[in-house]
């Protein structure tokens, strides 16, 4: 059984691999990102046990990635937000969105990111060709590219197009 | 037992996940990045049981992230080396490093990366902030910025500085 940890790698990546590099939790921040935020929704979008996605997101609450606050439309629930330094992991996960788009998607880039300001598509390194500046996550809006291939009610609200962090609120 | 695959994410991060989410696999990506091509230097550097880097490495190759060629300096033996798709993972790398850094690291950053062109450090989306270009992996510069707390070869001789992607020989 490997662990989740890299005790004796003396490095920032292993450091950062610690608290994001556990399997489903870099796609249960996208979907934060995204804006969903009730444990529902997530498990909703992706399909994963539930005992899995509570230990994930009790992970990350533990980390300081996320907090649990009261769900404004749900009394006697909570939602899950992103921290600032969880909201700072925009560039690598969009990054790593890009390369995936351009090695390992056979069907199409599925998802567009665009700068809010100007509307132009987000270059390789999350910077805006326009404007000349890599806009933050809230700076940012996504719309899908075709039709979700998947029919739970998370993924077709994440059809539109929608700034990155506005709470989903289905 | 969770798989290695997120076949119901219609997502490029999930297709970008299924080949480097695996645990380790991003640390054997960046140790190619230092420069290690030898299974010898991979295992001396990151204290993995011998099977699970072999694991690893076969999958990085059936991927096309990485390919083997004969070890020039040994007959017979063969070197892992980046192949074109995974050399563009570096602003990726570089991101969750810097992220790293900032957020999970207490006794302060251990490695500094600057453009080898103007010697410049990297700010936090791998661009260069005196000549406003994004270098290529191999126009990177890396060293070390304190003493290493292990003492294997590989990590006494990635304390100098090195061009990122230059093959290390010991």
């Amino acid at each position: 059984m490997l662990g989740k940890d890299y005790e004796a790698q003396d490095c920032s990546l292993a450091r950062a691999l610690e608290v994001v590099g556990e399997r489903w939790t870099l796609l249960i921040l996208r979907d934060a990102f995204y804006g969903v935020r009730r444990f529902s929704d997530f498990a909703a979008h992706l399909d994963i046990p539930r005992a899995v996605l509570s230990d994930r997101l009790n992970g990350l609450v533990e980390a300081g990635l996320m907090e649990r606050k009261p769900d404004p439309d749900h009394a006697g629930r909570e939602v899950y937000v992103l921290t600032r330094s969880a909201r700072e992991l925009w560039p690598a996960l969009h990054a790593l969105m890009r390369w995936g788009s351009r090695y390992r998607f056979k069907a199409g880039k599925p998802r567009r990111f665009m700068h809010a300001a100007c509307g132009t598509e987000l270059d390789e390194h999350s910077a805006c060709p326009t404007c000349r500046v890599v806009p933050r996550a809230d700076e940012v809006v996504t719309v899908a590219a075709k039709k979700p291939f998947r029919d739970d009610p998370v993924s077709a609200a994440l059809q539109a197009e929608r700034r990155l962090l506005d709470p989903l609120v289905l």
